[in-house]
Protein backbone atom coordinates (compact mmCIF):
# COMPACT_ATOMS: atom_id res chain seq x y z
CA UNK A 1 0.00 0.00 0.00
CA UNK A 2 1.51 3.15 -0.45
CA UNK A 3 1.17 6.17 1.56
CA UNK A 4 -1.99 7.48 -0.41
CA UNK A 5 -4.04 4.49 -0.16
CA UNK A 6 -3.44 4.48 3.29
CA UNK A 7 -4.37 7.76 3.90
CA UNK A 8 -7.48 7.45 1.87
CA UNK A 9 -8.07 3.80 3.35
CA UNK A 10 -8.27 4.26 6.72
CA UNK A 11 -11.50 4.35 8.65
CA UNK A 12 -12.45 4.37 12.13
CA UNK A 13 -13.62 0.71 13.25
CA UNK A 14 -15.69 -0.03 16.49
CA UNK A 15 -15.67 -3.61 16.65
CA UNK A 16 -12.93 -5.93 16.74
CA UNK A 17 -12.58 -9.50 16.41
CA UNK A 18 -11.04 -11.76 19.20
CA UNK A 19 -8.03 -11.90 17.26
CA UNK A 20 -4.95 -10.34 19.29
CA UNK A 21 -2.15 -8.26 17.14
CA UNK A 22 1.21 -9.14 18.12
CA UNK A 23 3.36 -7.01 20.82
CA UNK A 24 5.70 -6.16 18.06
CA UNK A 25 2.50 -4.53 16.11
CA UNK A 26 1.67 -2.13 18.67
CA UNK A 27 5.31 -1.35 19.00
CA UNK A 28 5.59 -0.32 15.39
CA UNK A 29 2.73 1.87 15.75
CA UNK A 30 4.20 2.92 18.84
CA UNK A 31 7.46 3.73 17.02
CA UNK A 32 5.70 5.53 14.27
CA UNK A 33 4.43 7.45 16.88
CA UNK A 34 7.68 8.43 18.14
CA UNK A 35 8.65 9.78 15.03
CA UNK A 36 6.19 12.90 14.89
CA UNK A 37 7.38 16.29 14.99
CA UNK A 38 6.63 18.84 18.05
CA UNK A 39 7.56 22.08 18.36
CA UNK A 40 11.11 22.43 19.80
CA UNK A 41 11.33 18.99 18.98
CA UNK A 42 9.56 19.05 22.85
CA UNK A 43 8.04 15.13 21.80
CA UNK A 44 5.56 15.89 24.65
CA UNK A 45 3.52 12.59 24.17
CA UNK A 46 3.61 9.39 26.55
CA UNK A 47 2.04 6.20 25.89
CA UNK A 48 0.39 3.76 27.98
CA UNK A 49 -0.84 0.28 26.70
CA UNK A 50 -3.57 -1.81 28.07
CA UNK A 51 -4.69 -5.54 27.25
CA UNK A 52 -5.88 -6.99 30.38
CA UNK A 53 -9.73 -6.98 30.69
CA UNK A 54 -10.67 -5.99 33.65
CA UNK A 55 -8.33 -2.64 33.07
CA UNK A 56 -10.24 -2.26 29.73
CA UNK A 57 -13.62 -2.72 31.58
CA UNK A 58 -12.85 -0.72 34.11
CA UNK A 59 -11.70 2.52 31.47
CA UNK A 60 -15.00 1.95 29.79
CA UNK A 61 -16.77 2.61 32.22
CA UNK A 62 -16.01 6.66 31.43
CA UNK A 63 -17.15 6.81 27.83
CA UNK A 64 -20.39 5.96 25.64
CA UNK A 65 -18.34 4.17 23.78
CA UNK A 66 -17.56 1.17 26.08
CA UNK A 67 -18.66 -1.42 23.41
CA UNK A 68 -15.63 -0.67 21.29
CA UNK A 69 -13.41 -0.19 24.20
CA UNK A 70 -14.23 -3.53 25.63
CA UNK A 71 -13.63 -4.94 22.51
CA UNK A 72 -10.44 -3.32 21.49
CA UNK A 73 -7.63 -6.02 21.70
CA UNK A 74 -5.27 -3.07 22.82
CA UNK A 75 -5.68 0.37 24.04
CA UNK A 76 -3.17 2.86 23.77
CA UNK A 77 -3.68 5.64 26.01
CA UNK A 78 -2.15 8.70 25.11
CA UNK A 79 -1.20 11.31 27.07
CA UNK A 80 0.73 14.82 27.25
CA UNK A 81 3.32 15.16 30.04
CA UNK A 82 2.82 18.86 30.96
CA UNK A 83 6.67 19.02 32.38
CA UNK A 84 7.39 18.69 28.86
CA UNK A 85 4.71 21.44 27.07
CA UNK A 86 6.11 24.60 25.73
CA UNK A 87 2.93 25.84 24.18
CA UNK A 88 -0.39 24.14 24.64
CA UNK A 89 -1.91 24.61 21.34
CA UNK A 90 1.52 23.63 19.39
CA UNK A 91 1.73 20.53 21.89
CA UNK A 92 -1.62 19.41 20.70
CA UNK A 93 -1.35 19.31 17.16
CA UNK A 94 2.04 17.27 17.89
CA UNK A 95 0.32 15.11 19.51
CA UNK A 96 -2.56 14.80 16.85
CA UNK A 97 0.21 14.11 14.42
CA UNK A 98 1.51 11.47 16.48
CA UNK A 99 -1.69 9.98 16.70
CA UNK A 100 -1.95 10.14 13.34
CA UNK A 101 1.66 8.64 12.37
CA UNK A 102 -0.07 5.33 14.67
CA UNK A 103 -3.34 5.28 13.17
CA UNK A 104 -1.35 4.79 9.24
CA UNK A 105 0.88 2.52 10.81
CA UNK A 106 -1.87 0.39 11.69
CA UNK A 107 -3.64 0.18 9.03
CA UNK A 108 -0.73 -0.62 7.06
CA UNK A 109 -0.08 -3.85 9.16
CA UNK A 110 -4.03 -4.92 8.70
CA UNK A 111 -5.18 -3.68 12.14
CA UNK A 112 -8.23 -1.61 12.50
CA UNK A 113 -7.97 1.55 14.96
CA UNK A 114 -10.33 4.61 16.06
CA UNK A 115 -9.17 7.14 17.63
CA UNK A 116 -11.71 7.91 20.90
CA UNK A 117 -11.87 11.59 22.05
CA UNK A 118 -15.41 11.44 23.71
CA UNK A 119 -13.82 9.78 26.62
CA UNK A 120 -12.11 13.64 27.11
CA UNK A 121 -15.41 14.53 28.70
CA UNK A 122 -14.58 12.46 31.72
CA UNK A 123 -10.66 13.07 31.36
CA UNK A 124 -10.09 13.75 34.85
CA UNK A 125 -12.03 10.94 36.48
CA UNK A 126 -10.33 8.03 33.67
CA UNK A 127 -6.70 9.77 34.64
CA UNK A 128 -7.43 8.71 38.03
CA UNK A 129 -8.66 5.71 37.55
CA UNK A 130 -5.51 4.98 35.80
CA UNK A 131 -3.30 6.75 38.24
CA UNK A 132 -1.65 9.28 36.17
CA UNK A 133 0.69 10.74 37.76
CA UNK A 134 0.05 14.73 37.76
CA UNK A 135 1.85 15.84 35.07
CA UNK A 136 0.46 13.96 32.57
CA UNK A 137 -2.88 14.97 31.05
CA UNK A 138 -5.00 12.51 29.58
CA UNK A 139 -5.79 13.09 25.63
CA UNK A 140 -7.25 9.79 23.78
CA UNK A 141 -7.24 6.66 23.62
CA UNK A 142 -6.45 4.83 20.38
CA UNK A 143 -8.64 1.61 20.22
CA UNK A 144 -6.67 -1.28 18.29
CA UNK A 145 -7.54 -4.96 17.00
CA UNK A 146 -8.76 -6.74 13.87
CA UNK A 147 -11.92 -5.29 12.31
CA UNK A 148 -15.30 -7.14 12.41
CA UNK A 149 -17.02 -4.84 10.08
CA UNK A 150 -16.80 -3.54 6.56
CA UNK A 151 -15.72 -0.75 6.10
CA UNK A 152 -17.32 1.67 2.93
CA UNK A 153 -15.79 4.46 1.27
CA UNK A 154 -16.90 7.28 3.25
CA UNK A 155 -16.43 10.19 0.11
CA UNK A 156 -19.81 11.68 0.60
CA UNK A 157 -18.85 12.51 4.25
CA UNK A 158 -15.70 14.39 3.58
CA UNK A 159 -15.49 17.78 2.45
CA UNK A 160 -14.97 18.65 -0.93
CA UNK A 161 -11.14 20.20 -0.96
CA UNK A 162 -12.28 23.49 -2.96
CA UNK A 163 -14.70 24.17 0.31
CA UNK A 164 -11.50 23.65 2.24
CA UNK A 165 -9.84 26.37 0.10
CA UNK A 166 -9.30 30.03 0.75
CA UNK A 167 -9.06 31.98 -1.93
CA UNK A 168 -5.86 33.70 -2.21
CA UNK A 169 -7.25 36.54 -4.24
CA UNK A 170 -9.49 36.98 -1.58
CA UNK A 171 -7.36 37.19 1.89
CA UNK A 172 -4.94 39.52 -0.48
CA UNK A 173 -7.66 41.81 -2.19
CA UNK A 174 -6.44 44.91 -0.14
CA UNK A 175 -2.54 44.32 -1.75
CA UNK A 176 -3.05 42.71 -5.03
CA UNK B 1 8.76 3.93 0.33
CA UNK B 2 6.70 2.26 2.66
CA UNK B 3 5.16 4.07 5.62
CA UNK B 4 7.70 3.65 8.21
CA UNK B 5 10.87 4.37 5.81
CA UNK B 6 8.02 7.76 5.34
CA UNK B 7 7.85 8.15 8.86
CA UNK B 8 11.47 7.67 9.76
CA UNK B 9 12.66 9.71 6.97
CA UNK B 10 10.67 12.91 7.09
CA UNK B 11 12.82 15.54 8.40
CA UNK B 12 11.96 19.48 8.41
CA UNK B 13 14.03 21.46 5.80
CA UNK B 14 14.47 25.15 6.29
CA UNK B 15 16.51 25.70 2.87
CA UNK B 16 15.26 24.93 -0.70
CA UNK B 17 16.40 24.75 -3.87
CA UNK B 18 15.04 27.26 -6.75
CA UNK B 19 12.54 24.87 -8.30
CA UNK B 20 9.03 24.50 -7.76
CA UNK B 21 6.97 21.65 -7.47
CA UNK B 22 4.21 21.16 -9.96
CA UNK B 23 0.90 22.13 -8.16
CA UNK B 24 -0.60 18.56 -8.43
CA UNK B 25 1.49 17.89 -5.62
CA UNK B 26 0.79 20.21 -3.69
CA UNK B 27 -3.24 19.10 -4.14
CA UNK B 28 -1.55 15.93 -3.41
CA UNK B 29 -0.69 17.11 -0.11
CA UNK B 30 -3.98 19.15 0.01
CA UNK B 31 -6.30 16.13 -0.65
CA UNK B 32 -3.83 13.79 1.81
CA UNK B 33 -4.73 16.80 4.62
CA UNK B 34 -8.29 16.17 3.73
CA UNK B 35 -8.87 12.76 4.94
CA UNK B 36 -7.21 13.38 8.48
CA UNK B 37 -9.84 11.84 11.41
CA UNK B 38 -11.65 14.57 13.05
CA UNK B 39 -13.79 14.53 16.32
CA UNK B 40 -17.33 14.15 14.93
CA UNK B 41 -16.06 14.15 11.26
CA UNK B 42 -16.08 18.44 11.48
CA UNK B 43 -13.10 18.94 9.51
CA UNK B 44 -12.14 22.41 10.43
CA UNK B 45 -9.14 22.49 9.03
CA UNK B 46 -8.82 25.63 5.90
CA UNK B 47 -5.82 26.05 3.81
CA UNK B 48 -4.31 28.57 2.19
CA UNK B 49 -1.49 28.35 -0.75
CA UNK B 50 0.77 31.25 -1.06
CA UNK B 51 3.50 31.00 -3.98
CA UNK B 52 4.02 34.58 -4.63
CA UNK B 53 7.25 35.98 -3.75
CA UNK B 54 5.62 39.04 -2.40
CA UNK B 55 3.21 37.47 -0.32
CA UNK B 56 5.62 35.31 1.13
CA UNK B 57 8.14 38.20 1.79
CA UNK B 58 5.28 40.14 3.65
CA UNK B 59 4.25 36.97 6.03
CA UNK B 60 8.17 36.15 6.38
CA UNK B 61 8.39 39.38 8.37
CA UNK B 62 5.77 37.76 11.22
CA UNK B 63 8.86 35.06 12.23
CA UNK B 64 12.46 34.88 13.10
CA UNK B 65 12.40 31.97 10.30
CA UNK B 66 11.65 34.26 7.44
CA UNK B 67 14.74 32.66 5.62
CA UNK B 68 12.85 29.17 5.59
CA UNK B 69 9.50 31.34 4.40
CA UNK B 70 11.23 33.45 1.77
CA UNK B 71 13.29 30.25 0.38
CA UNK B 72 9.88 28.28 0.25
CA UNK B 73 8.76 27.40 -3.05
CA UNK B 74 5.37 27.46 -1.78
CA UNK B 75 3.51 27.91 1.84
CA UNK B 76 0.60 25.98 3.08
CA UNK B 77 -1.49 28.15 5.81
CA UNK B 78 -3.76 26.19 7.68
CA UNK B 79 -6.12 27.46 9.55
CA UNK B 80 -8.76 26.47 11.98
CA UNK B 81 -12.54 27.32 10.94
CA UNK B 82 -14.01 28.36 14.59
CA UNK B 83 -17.73 27.87 13.29
CA UNK B 84 -16.62 24.46 12.48
CA UNK B 85 -15.02 24.14 16.10
CA UNK B 86 -16.77 22.03 18.83
CA UNK B 87 -13.84 21.23 20.91
CA UNK B 88 -10.34 22.88 20.97
CA UNK B 89 -8.34 20.56 22.55
CA UNK B 90 -9.27 18.01 20.18
CA UNK B 91 -9.93 20.50 17.00
CA UNK B 92 -5.95 21.05 17.51
CA UNK B 93 -5.11 17.28 17.53
CA UNK B 94 -7.09 16.72 14.56
CA UNK B 95 -5.02 19.70 12.88
CA UNK B 96 -1.96 18.30 14.01
CA UNK B 97 -3.26 14.84 12.27
CA UNK B 98 -4.21 16.97 9.20
CA UNK B 99 -0.39 18.59 8.97
CA UNK B 100 1.58 15.29 9.34
CA UNK B 101 -0.94 13.77 6.50
CA UNK B 102 0.29 16.53 4.57
CA UNK B 103 3.94 16.07 5.84
CA UNK B 104 3.94 12.17 4.89
CA UNK B 105 2.56 12.93 1.79
CA UNK B 106 5.12 15.56 0.38
CA UNK B 107 7.88 13.41 1.97
CA UNK B 108 6.80 10.46 -0.14
CA UNK B 109 6.30 12.53 -3.07
CA UNK B 110 10.24 14.00 -3.08
CA UNK B 111 9.49 17.17 -1.56
CA UNK B 112 10.88 18.68 1.58
CA UNK B 113 8.22 20.10 4.01
CA UNK B 114 8.84 22.29 7.43
CA UNK B 115 6.42 22.63 9.80
CA UNK B 116 6.80 26.26 11.19
CA UNK B 117 4.80 27.21 14.19
CA UNK B 118 7.36 29.96 15.82
CA UNK B 119 5.21 32.46 13.56
CA UNK B 120 2.05 31.60 16.02
CA UNK B 121 3.62 34.24 18.41
CA UNK B 122 2.24 37.03 16.29
CA UNK B 123 -0.88 34.75 15.13
CA UNK B 124 -2.91 37.98 15.15
CA UNK B 125 -0.89 39.99 12.90
CA UNK B 126 -0.12 37.70 10.59
CA UNK B 127 -3.91 36.84 10.64
CA UNK B 128 -4.03 40.14 9.71
CA UNK B 129 -1.87 40.38 6.97
CA UNK B 130 -3.25 37.58 5.38
CA UNK B 131 -7.23 39.41 5.34
CA UNK B 132 -8.14 36.41 7.53
CA UNK B 133 -12.03 36.17 8.29
CA UNK B 134 -12.39 36.65 11.82
CA UNK B 135 -13.72 33.14 11.71
CA UNK B 136 -9.99 31.78 10.94
CA UNK B 137 -7.65 31.05 13.36
CA UNK B 138 -4.16 31.02 11.97
CA UNK B 139 -2.32 27.83 13.32
CA UNK B 140 0.39 26.52 11.14
CA UNK B 141 2.94 27.63 8.18
CA UNK B 142 3.77 24.54 5.69
CA UNK B 143 6.92 25.60 3.95
CA UNK B 144 7.19 23.29 0.77
CA UNK B 145 10.05 22.88 -1.75
CA UNK B 146 12.87 20.86 -2.86
CA UNK B 147 15.06 20.76 -0.53
CA UNK B 148 18.66 22.47 -0.50
CA UNK B 149 20.49 20.27 1.97
CA UNK B 150 21.73 17.11 3.29
CA UNK B 151 19.46 16.02 5.85
CA UNK B 152 20.64 13.54 8.30
CA UNK B 153 19.21 11.03 10.65
CA UNK B 154 18.41 12.31 14.25
CA UNK B 155 18.14 9.36 16.05
CA UNK B 156 19.90 10.99 18.88
CA UNK B 157 17.39 13.64 18.95
CA UNK B 158 14.66 11.35 19.60
CA UNK B 159 13.51 10.09 23.36
CA UNK B 160 14.17 6.65 22.90
CA UNK B 161 10.53 4.28 23.10
CA UNK B 162 11.14 3.11 26.96
CA UNK B 163 11.11 6.66 28.24
CA UNK B 164 7.80 7.36 26.45
CA UNK B 165 5.90 4.81 27.89
CA UNK B 166 4.00 4.86 31.11
CA UNK B 167 4.40 1.47 32.70
CA UNK B 168 1.23 -0.09 33.58
CA UNK B 169 2.29 -2.05 36.40
CA UNK B 170 2.92 1.63 37.94
CA UNK B 171 -0.55 2.60 37.02
CA UNK B 172 -2.42 0.00 38.49
CA UNK B 173 -0.36 -0.57 41.32
CA UNK B 174 -3.27 -0.05 43.59
CA UNK B 175 -5.73 -2.46 41.81
CA UNK B 176 -3.47 -5.36 40.44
Amino acid sequence: MDISEIIHQRRAVRLYKKDIPDDSEITKMLEAARWAPSGLNNQPWRFLVIKDSLQKNGLAEFTKYSDTIKSAAALIVVCMDVTDSYNRDKDLMAIGACIQNMLLMGHSLGLATCWLGEILNRKEDAGKYLNLDKDLEFLAVIAVGYSAVDTQSLDALRKPLESLMLKNSDVFKEEF
